[in-house]
């Protein structure tokens, strides 16, 4: 589980930061790709990483606004160009069916691939063996939602050394127990996997939100998350802009992180007023409040590592 | 009279060449820029160059594709965040108006300016007393339009020393001839001013085409003018692809070029399948049927100079 940021700025492109993309890498696990947010040039950003559009295979939207999708278009169009035959889905607010059919029919852009776009509330959106992720409504003056993505747990490691004790044969057999099904040996004992395995892994869970005041939401889609990354577009003593034009300092981010006990909290969506040489300043602001910040900046790139180690 | 190509690549991005976006530069004589096609990034592409989002007035879209069209939602609104306040005018082939609109709408993206979108048929769309401009039909499967743009000619120099001749001396009086009027000397002799200019200075002609096969309409379009940008999507051996996929070839926009009597050629809209080591066999292909050819890349600015030096 990886998690690279594309565009960390707030609002507008600036030459040190794009507009929002964020692309959690879950190639080691499903061998995909989903990408939260699409900022003009999403496609462009990508084309400096080692990720393959064709990977991607869902797309979350946090909400409507410009910086936040006006690179869906064009990224959608190019995976088709590119020869992306796998089916994407896109989860976004009420607009973002419109928005992407009318752009794609406007320019004529057909696509080689299914796409499936689902305009989401509140809620579960989205759940299998492997992963769920839900949607919780912030604080911006249009809808805009924030994604907790839980992982299983993953079952725990084979107790090799207790099945070498009962005589057990390293082979096919492990296969099975590993699987936690019941096998019985050729002298007639009967195993059940489950009591054969160490504890289940506890899987990761990642909180990414869009654009939001400080509020309990975020607080309730961070509770206990491995990452929170939660927009900081203004520094701590601007707290009036930041309520006024629907947004977060520093500090507010780090309250969220510390009240809902993240592990580890990532300030994004940085406004352009800030320069490169601000940001030890923002990232201090936070740190007084909740110990573990990272400040994102474009190309970033973060592994949030399993807690018990690999079950292999 | 300054043409910057922010974009020169065809279909999608690549690292070396961006979607469609042509800069004319007018600022000395008109204080004004005008962009034809908008594809995404263009945005991103201009914060490289010294072009002032603010100075755009005018943005000509040759057809409705995605890699000319999908960076208009995105420049529009941030030139208006970045605190742009005079008007713009878009033109387009049909469908350019609700594009914008739902987009713009969608994004809630408020501009602070006013915006004009036309929907363009072929003839003159623009006409002042500095410039025409006029728009022909192409040959690209949906419509594609280029646009001829037509610089009025100057009045030509005050001829300075024949009116001192005449015991005239410098001050109002040569402005007031300069500008053709008609003046009376102190002495009750009376000037013509149109009598005493030298000849006007021809106006420059710049024809940019949007995607095309070779077609009657371009020679038209390129008739003598100082400078022709034509697309090349394809090397010279590739007339089916050019074809099949409704564009052209290097040879086949020299051809164009040698016809029309243009001045000069540029080779724009090239495919990614030629690297940066194969523009030189492109730029051939075209100089052995047209001599004097440029080959476009992001960020190449050129210059056309008037044909009779300044009239100052």
């Amino acid at each position: 589980m990886e998690i690279t940021f594309l565009g960390t700025g707030a609002g507008l492109p600036a030459k040190e930061r794009n507009v929002s993309a964020i692309a959690l890498q879950l190639v080691e696990e499903i061998g995909a790709v989903w990408l939260f947010d699409c900022g003009e040039a999403t496609q462009h950003q990508i084309l400096h990483t080692s990720i393959r559009p064709r990977k991607i295979e869902k797309i979350f939207i946090t909400h409507l606004h410009g910086d936040h999708i006006f690179g869906l278009p064009g990224l959608l169009g190019s995976r088709s160009f590119q020869g992306g035959e796998t089916s994407v889905t896109v989860y976004g607010p009420k607009g973002i069916k419109d928005y992407i059919e009318i752009c794609l029919k406007i320019s004529k852009t057909h696509l080689k691939y299914p796409l499936k776009i689902v305009e989401i509330e509140e809620g579960i959106l989205f759940e299998d063996r492997y992963f769920r992720v839900e949607a919780g409504l912030l604080d911006h003056g249009l809808p805009s939602y924030g994604y907790r993505i839980t992982e299983k747990d993953l079952p725990g490691a084979l107790l090799v050394d207790n099945l070498i004790e009962l005589g057990v044969t390293p082979g096919p057999v492990f296969k099975k127990l590993k699987l936690g099904e019941t096998i019985t040996l050729e002298n007639g004992i009967t195993l059940n996997g489950k009591d054969y395995l160490g504890p289940s892994q506890p899987g990761r869970i990642v909180t990414i939100l869009g654009d939001t005041r400080y509020c309990q939401k975020s607080i309730e889609l961070a509770k206990n998350a491995d990452m929170l990354i939660h927009e900081a577009t203004f520094a701590s003593h601007e707290g009036k802009l930041a309520h006024d034009y629907f947004h977060s300092t520093t500090t507010q981010a780090a309250e969220v992180a510390k009240i809902a006990n993240a592990k580890k909290l990532v300030l994004n969506h940085i406004s352009a007023r800030y320069q490169r040489e601000d940001s030890v300043q923002l990232e201090k602001e936070a740190k007084e409040i909740f110990q573990t910040v990272d400040i994102a900046y474009d190309f970033y790139t973060t592994r949030i590592e399993r807690k018990g180690g690999s079950s292999e």
